[in-house]
């Protein structure tokens, strides 16, 4: 009798998050100026940055555009034949899109959409960072000087998704990327799922897929920003107020991923986290811990409970804007 | 042209780590007491051991024993496939010794050595802890109730073994076990590797080879306990100092790893790491950090330097006790 | 020309609070246990504790009641000359009550009202807290050991009353009690003053007075007890979390006071404060901060806002328990 | 029989510090750019520095000379009278200088030199700081912006004067400006005064005399600015050695004081402390916590042990620059 397969674990890590602003100079400022990260290279209407802890040449690329919102995420294969291996099986499941050229850092990167239509991609090779002399650090295996400017992120953790349905896109990541599913939330005695937290290693989760309850295709909830300490939260909730920053949550402890945590909104709309603590998952049996309404509560462990725009508030905003309506393939491998 | 062969990846975590001592009950008061963790189980010689955020039901072992030291390391293979390869890989190549039975708390283990001689085992099935109701979180992803006593470590993290020849059980842990190489300390142009850090998945390092300078075979240098903040370090300080508990070095930053630290000596004599910070490395092609003579200077960021004890001291103590001479295999897989 | 007189200082510091609590036995565990203190003395009704880092022998009088709320709290003066200055000026004014003999740890102490009939008391001689062998510290210029035990609250801060007029007890402690006023929240442009913070030291304030909402006399807000760190007040949100401690509040960060905090209700239904940070204030002419409506906000700086129970809870709660009415003098020392 | 004087308080703080640079533009770096204070004024030779958190519009004046060192340091008198009973009893003990006009935001000041000769002021009158619209900051509170620029200290805390005769300088601390002793250091049985902290207020001190050991006169040795967290000094040695300073000793935990610090040198040479934690006196009747050597130890709680620089290096360093000799008054008051 055959073994059953091995998971697939092609996928090592997030690579980068495009952000869409209508407001490039004031996101710019808020991620530079506010945030304390770096810009490693400008093209066109995108500005790429980097946390002073990112290995990678950038993990955030700011798009100027009319709508706030997600633009394209992509992720890290774990070799090349990883990437291949991939690039063929989203191409087979009919959620591929095409191959692309580089875009500044990566190299060539397989396009796809997930379930929802949030356009990602996945790619192997990427250009280390490496500081100018201004920028270089006294520590060796810290790619950039630690400059303490503003909330001081150390490097982009994760991202939050909203879509229609998060039971398929759940299974997508799980079966077609390797994902690791952590914690889900699971309404009406199991049959409702809200949101589903996943990821292809240790850290937590990297993608969370919750549901949209406008009932959109393709939107953003939040993208999140990792420091090294609670306390370091706690110094951004100052850093943000003192500059007009508008905290949405927080600082509170969630009850699922036990993260410490704030929500800012940056000038473009998009919702930003500033995020620490947590726990590593090294299990391969992981058994993925539930919540129903009870356990869920106020969606804290402690401190101001989520407020009701943290469910209803996305980007793009659709009060203003049509939904990102688009036609996307049924995931059902089966 | 036949691609390269995919790196091994069968090893997912460090497991557990067994900690001999002479002087058991003191022992068992420094690590449940003043550090903080909970007994899972007794039997015989051994006492089971867990910090509170440890999802195993286990992850140290103390077993009482004429010397202190280290007793058996196990690794918890990624699948049951990858736990049959890593034992015929291992066997193939002459560091096999025996398959066991269970241990608590975990399946059937492929015991072997490494080339310094140090006792190993790798398994796949591991018991979960299932807390008992008064040791029940409020937390339902925390596998116990934080009972915040006195250091309050929340779980096993690494460990370092001292060796003879640093690269050949550094090359074993690459090639043998898929352990990615982190960074490296290099003396002598290069010539002399003074230890090496290296992991199985996303955490800095799980493991440890630093050279003896005693010319020792299968001695350890230090276990590491982690918590989560570089406060928790600083209060540590506090709760060994008012325990009489003595601290060799730190709470200082290293600039390997960058973690934020302290060394305790458990009453056993064995070093005891108090562990926070760091950074993860999800890179698949990570390049290894090397430190030269200058570029490693007193061993730290900031902070007081590394007593010279620190080099000199190690487990079993061989001013006291003989060398744990052992014939031991050559690795040499090309 | 005759200078202007110089102002009152004869009181040195707070010197203890008396709670009432009509669940004893929870209560002592939940400030021996949860929050860490330590029972220096017990006296028929009545548990003395004290934080590790008090130097007096107790700072909290623990008494079993009827009802919950705050007994009564003593003041030290600076000097006996002093002690007897304020007793006389007291009386003089129709506050005084009577001298008493010692209370445990206390010297001769003069017993007074303030305006809304709170129970107060002013002493000089203090036994100083000496620890026995198994408490004492390793820190000479600590009193006790630090046991490391719950939140480890460190010493007793300060108190929050409330009043049915807070101009008059304000003006009472100011001109009789020689505070200083550091924040006041003054609503209906100035014209009604809703809290007052004021204290005889350095210290921000170490005794509030609020108005009562219910319009009773004699009622506690809350009382405080001082951590170290902000981080030491979110590693008691876990602690409290974990022995299912209601938090009503926070952790937050006050807008008055800058303090970073948390509010418990202790078993027998008073509210106590967990509070790190703030700032001291040296000025001897220190222009006391005023808050509008708009200013005063949610009364917080960042955090989850101030609950409605915030307002309307107190103790004695009196929607179980009749009004300690009593017949107060008028303090209308001009 | 006549009660006992009372004693005298008329001192209500540390109001200004005067630093001696020969690097004066190395030296404004350091204190605006890496410790992130603000410049609230400048005047030929000099800059007037102040922290986010001080109250007055400045507390650091920097003033280039030719070699290091400290200049003026002036005491806040607690009222009008107060100042002149102090001018009066500096004047007739022989220590009296002379009243100068308003040096930059302070009102008439008397000058006096301490026993070993160092150069001091008291004073009442004080400006205030008030924000420009570009540094004021959102919490009404806080006097300025929170700026979170490099370490961002928040305030001057004290400072350490060395001197031939640490008794006489403690007992004119004491008995002519009425400071409280704190902590002392004595060896030989208590026959050498090594060192002893003093303060007029609740802070655990303002002012160290500690003994010169190359038998000086008029030396520093060090100031110190204070930070919120502990935390924040493990920032700022992230900080200082990411910009290239020297850090001297710890992060430790001094035994004395308990406080939790750094020492780095300014490029102008000076030591300049970065410092939280500590505790607070408030007891009128405090016993003065002695050490002698064997509970002075190395001069750390924990945490790396201070250097022999600690002792032998102090400004103007007097292996380059011959001794501020001067001739100073005898203190003796009886």
């Amino acid at each position: 009798m055959a073994a059953a397969p091995e998971p697939v674990r092609d996928i090592a890590t997030l690579g980068s998050i495009e952000l869409l602003t209508p407001k490039p100079q004031q996101s710019l400022w808020y991620f530079r100026d506010v945030l304390g990260m770096e810009v490693a290279h400008t093209d066109g209407n995108s500005v790429y940055l980097r946390g002073y802890g990112d290995f990678a040449v950038s993990t955030l690329k700011l798009t100027g555009a009319k709508h706030s919102g997600v633009g394209t995420i992509t992720w890290r294969a774990a070799s090349p034949a990883a990437l291949q291996r991939r690039a063929r099986a989203l191409e087979a499941c009919g959620f591929g899109v095409r191959w692309s050229e580089n875009d500044f850092g990566r190299g060539p990167t397989y396009h796809f959409r997930d379930p929802d239509g949030h356009s990602m991609g996945v790619y192997y090779e990427e250009q280390k960072y490496v500081a100018p002399d201004d920028l270089r650090s006294t520590l060796k295996n810290l790619p950039q000087k630690y400059t303490a400017r503003g909330a001081a992120v150390r490097r982009s953790d994760h991202l939050a998704l909203l879509c229609k349905d998060v039971a398929t896109n759940r299974r997508f990541a799980q079966e077609l990327l390797g994902f690791q599913l952590r914690e889900t939330i699971l309404f009406e005695k199991g049959s409702f799922e809200l949101g589903s937290w996943l990821s292809p290693n240790a850290v937590h989760h990297q993608l969370a897929y919750v549901v949209d309850v406008k009932g959109a295709n393709g939107r953003l909830h939040h993208i999140s920003m990792w420091v090294d300490q609670r306390e370091d939260v706690l110094r951004a909730a100052d850093v943000l107020t003192e500059n007009g920053i508008f905290i949405e949550a927080g600082p509170s402890k969630h009850n699922n991923s036990q993260a410490f945590y704030l929500y800012s909104y940056e000038p473009g709309g998009n919702r930003v986290e500033i995020y620490s603590g947590s726990y590593l998952v090294l299990s391969p049996d992981w058994e993925p811990v539930t919540w129903d309404e009870d356990e869920r509560g106020t969606g804290v462990y402690w401190g101001g409970a989520l407020p009701e725009s943290f469910i209803q508030y996305a980007t793009p905003d659709i009060a203003q804007a049509a939904p990102v309506g688009r036609d996307v393939p049924v995931f059902d491998p089966a």
